[in-house]
């Protein structure tokens, strides 16, 4: 057991390192921004391919772009493989953890089980996803799409700012798009993707808490709500005379905000408010507010969501305001292998305590890879609560932890099949 | 009676036609902006020059760039005169009225007294003040403080966006900075000043009811105030770990408006609110507020101010926020001339009907000018109570009784005087 830890302090130095480095490789100087098939990402992708390939990994680039070594321990069925990873590509101006670090601690978890030389029933990889993020085709998740088999032919001819396709990206990184059925997974040749990944919110570390098991990706409704009056001048309309709609808007995000409180597990956020013409001295004429709600149940989400949208008619009318209603995005939750999720609660606890048990907010590779594949998320710790940031961060200490879990978590899968 | 009603008719359809003249009179091509000293302002000047001089007036350009006709009637003292008049300058993508009406029916209101050539004990004069709206130099009435004599020497050295200086622009425009203090009235020279001026609100309209007679010009306060959170992810930050500025902007906003529905004559206004980052995924980290009180009593205003300042800060410590309140603007109330508003609304009265007697919201050159004279003005109802707006209207009807009514008001002045 001394060993094992001071194996994975020792690896989880080189992850530190290794997402350091990483952080350098951008499509702009003085910040991090790695977009899908971009000069960064091949650079990325020489690295990642060395630290696999030292690690004993034979390494091939997918049809998507997407990154993957392979990792044969002895006496292991090669058509059968654990899978572990995140994505690559980042957000504008972000930080060096989300996504790099799940790909980075699959490497480590390969050189230590590599160490141990044990025999293992399958295959294990890692995979560094191609594109998460949604940036340069403002379309998320194009890797692990590819892997689920649902990336269809249509998507590949949607274009980046500059006018060049998916398809054309791919092309010019070296990838063949013609081939992208040979993306997809076998059926039943993934006995489990687990994805290792900053929490990128305040929760672990409020509860003091190293870890955390994902049991669910929240599902998500995102729409816009416009009121419009009449406007007019600040000084010379009497109040009786005003069709205001910025106070409605008021009374709505107030309403928001509550009925999150309200209901466990609900998370309901005005983060946009448009105020036309937003001058101090004239009332405004027309307050556009988005709205984003997420919850683990979609029963749940769906009422509430129906219950704010009713209020925010109710609150025209009241005012004699118009309103008008743009639903912008709808996906439903995505629970994760109830199997998977308590031996990962073991591992945690076995190695450190029982693990905070959480329903993921942020959408990530995990919850398409969950519709074809048996999947976990392990969450580390957000000093902070930072992401999406260049202050993001993850403590050393957390990465060792991660990695003894994820280790004991794959002998004791062996050891169950 | 009859004669009278219908020279002020045909007054009235030339006071249109020339509102119309004068708004092709622009700096910019399209649309109709006209600022202190510009090109327009010269071709403006040209017009009403010709105007003025075919009705009798002898027309002059004081230092800070004001025209002025004078017009002696038989009999005239011409050390005192009645002063009529309004502002030639315009906001940007301007309507054709605001300011310039008062103009025009000043030149009008000669024309009537020219014609009945009857005795006057002081001069009339017509004023196009060269700035009221503070568009070019961000600063307003500089026409009608230096009327006042309270255009002091340091504001002349403020400069416009291109580097040019109010001095200079005066200067080019052919005036002499440096004879300021001759702009400023003698004391006791002027009896009345008399500011015909569209509403610029709804409240005419809404009592259908032709003219206002106006009390007092609000005093007015404007502040911002921001509130700081902690920003943060929409999907991964549990409703108890937020801080979110927004819905206490929200609860503020709908506090300021019922503040001011519950107070007699108070004007409230939210007009600009700005959220940072204004992400519809982002948890709100920053949001700020402008607040624009009027009223025509000081005390109250100021009570309604500290009322909601208070608020906003208890708001911000229940809330865990940061809070700064930024103060910009205070200006107090100021009366009209008590005497002059009883003429103006007998003479109201006697042409059409008592009179709505009403706060002026809005800031006007009467404002400036009652400080050295006293004061009264005359507002015409507003169409859609739109202004600084090309479809800024005024009813040719309502101009007509506006000039019936002038011109009544006159000759009551003069027979008291």
């Amino acid at each position: 057991m001394v060993n094992e830890r001071s194996l994975s302090q020792r690896l989880a130095a080189d992850v530190m390192q290794r997402c350091d480095v990483l952080g350098r490789c951008s499509d702009e100087p003085g910040r991090l921004t790695r977009t899908f098939c971009s000069v960064a990402m091949r650079d990325a992708h020489r690295l990642v391919t060395g630290w696999m390939e030292a690690a004993g990994m034979s390494v091939r680039i997918d049809a998507a772009g997407n990154l993957i070594g392979n990792y044969l321990p002895p006496e292991s069925n090669p058509q059968r493989r654990v899978l572990i990873g995140s994505h690559l590509d980042t957000v504008a101006d972000a930080g060096r953890y989300d996504g790099i670090l799940g790909v980075v601690m699959g490497i480590a978890v390969v050189e230590a089980l590599r160490e141990s030389n044990q025999s293992l029933p399958w295959a294990i990889e890692v995979i560094g996803f191609s594109e998460e993020e949604g940036v340069r085709f403002r379309t998320p998740f194009i890797g692990s799409r590819a892997l689920a088999g649902t990336l269809d032919a249509g998507m590949l001819t949607l274009c980046d700012d500059t006018g060049v396709s998916i398809s054309q990206a791919l092309d010019h990184f070296g990838c063949d798009p013609h081939a992208m059925d040979a993306c997809s997974a076998t059926p039943g040749s993934i006995v489990a993707y687990l994805e290792p990944h900053i929490e990128q919110g305040p929760l672990l570390e409020s509860l003091d808490e190293p870890l955390g098991v994902v049991t669910a990706i929240a599902g998500q409704t995102r729409l816009t709500v416009e009121w419009a009056g009449e406007g007019g001048h600040a000084g010379t309309a009497p109040m009786n005379l005003r069709n205001d709609p910025l106070p409605i808007a008021g009374r709505w995000a107030v309403a928001v905000e509550e009925a999150a409180r309200s209901t466990p597990g609900l998370v309901a956020t005005v983060g946009r408010l448009s105020v036309d013409p937003n001058v101090p001295n004239c009332i405004p004429r027309c307050v556009t507010a988005s709205l984003d709600v997420r919850h683990q149940e979609d029963a749940v989400r769906i009422a509430a969501v129906d219950k704010l949208l009713t209020l925010a008619d109710e609150l025209a009318r009241g005012a004699n305001l118009a309103m008008r209603i743009e639903r912008q995005h709808e996906h439903s939750a995505v629970a994760m292998d109830p199997r998977l999720v308590e031996g990962l609660a073991k591992s945690v606890a076995s190695c450190t305590g029982d693990p905070q048990r959480m329903v993921s907010g942020a959408g990530h590779d995990a919850g398409v890879v969950a519709t074809v594949a048996p999947t976990a998320m392990l969450f580390l710790r957000s000093p902070g609560g930072v992401s999406h940031h260049p202050a993001e961060a993850v403590q050393e200490s957390d990465v060792a932890l991660g990695l003894q879990v994820l280790v004991h978590f794959i002998h004791a899968l062996a050891s169950e099949a």
